[in-house]
């Protein structure tokens, strides 16, 4: 059975953000058996040779399937899809390349402008110079976003007409836009957003992300 | 044939930054053909609807294969590899997740740090707080060699004990560690990247980079 190693007893802003949210979507879209390991972020279990194991940057998630460990929020989520033969092009077609390019994207070019604008907005909210940083990157903010809008204009998904993997990682990657200058402008990436949150699978890994064992 | 659209007229220092060198190495490791559209930065041809159909970001590496076009530069690589067959593990494997992982790696846990130093250094240097911000991302990208360290003490490569793909990726994102602090501490990542880019099919890449059509 899959384990995904995730955390708890993390700040409560943080909902919706740790990136052990991506694997359990995606299990619970696709129905399929697993467990959670948990690591209490504040006794930094998370940083124990146990986790570290499993994941040797001390991050979440990690997962385990039987004696193969991987880390990468995208790496697993696309093990797991190809696992299942669901919600992922077939590996090595160029509908699959497609599918990774929109992964990549996601936590790269997306991710780098709209983070650092949450970054700004809290850990690091009272460094100095932070008003300029912050303008700076919710301008490349906004420059990514109104290319993601005219992408989405004219298709339901990320990667196609269809929900896939691409979508668990690009949708978690803007949940980081939490500042609503970000989305202002971008009315079909704010639909898609609400299209794909409100899936019962995205519900379903909220409420679970930070229980913990108890 | 593979078509690379490259930019060229860019500033000096970003010679083997600009991630147009990422697809030309691994052409030159598989010997094979490909040539280049390049883009003047000085007339943002990179953002003309020419190239805009490529990627839609405007940004380089973008990729042609025909009528078939791809973005973002690991989606490329990998493509690439696949396609030749080489360098890569085959699609659908557990080697190929272990691939792809480091292939993420590279562009989100490692680059974020490290490419944060260096544009604390160059584009950011003049910005009010910059020595904080430098300071914290310091930190963070010499916690994330520490971990690249202790991998690469026991194998030559990133995925194994074969050049691949993966390293075109993670080498060229730590071709953003110019700062000497960066490395100070990790005598097996400056060894993998001395092996690495004294190949002679990255040396051809990092020449032919920003030539232009002239």
């Amino acid at each position: 059975m899959i384990t995904i190693h995730s955390t708890y007893n993390f700040p409560p802003f943080l909902k919706g953000i740790v990136r052990d949210i991506r694997p359990v979507w995606l299990l619970e879209e696709l129905g399929m058996p697993y467990q959670v390991k948990w690591n209490d972020v504040q006794k930094a279990e998370h940083k124990s040779p146990e986790h570290v194991r499993h994941n040797p940057f001390g991050k979440v998630p990690a997962m385990s399937d039987g004696d193969f460990s991987l880390f990468e929020s995208a790496a697993i989520v696309n093990y797991i899809a190809d696992k299942a033969g669901k919600l992922i092009p077939k590996a090595g077609t160029r509908e699959r390349a497609v599918h990774d390019q929109w992964c990549f994207a996601a936590v790269n070019t997306v991710e780098q402008p709209v983070f650092d604008v949450f970054v700004c907005d809290t850990f690091a909210k009272d460094t100095p110079g932070v008003a300029e940083r912050r303008a700076n990157s919710l301008a490349n903010a906004k420059a990514r976003m109104a290319v993601l809008d005219k992408e989405l204009s004219d298709r339901a998904y990320i990667a196609g007409s269809a929900f896939s993997a691409a979508d668990v990682m690009m949708v978690t990657v803007l949940a980081y836009a939490r500042a609503p200058e970000i989305l202002a402008d971008a009315p079909h990436v704010r639909a898609y957003l609400e299209r794909c949150t409100s899936r019962p699978a995205y519900q379903k890994a909220l409420a679970l992300q930070g229980k913990g064992p108890g």
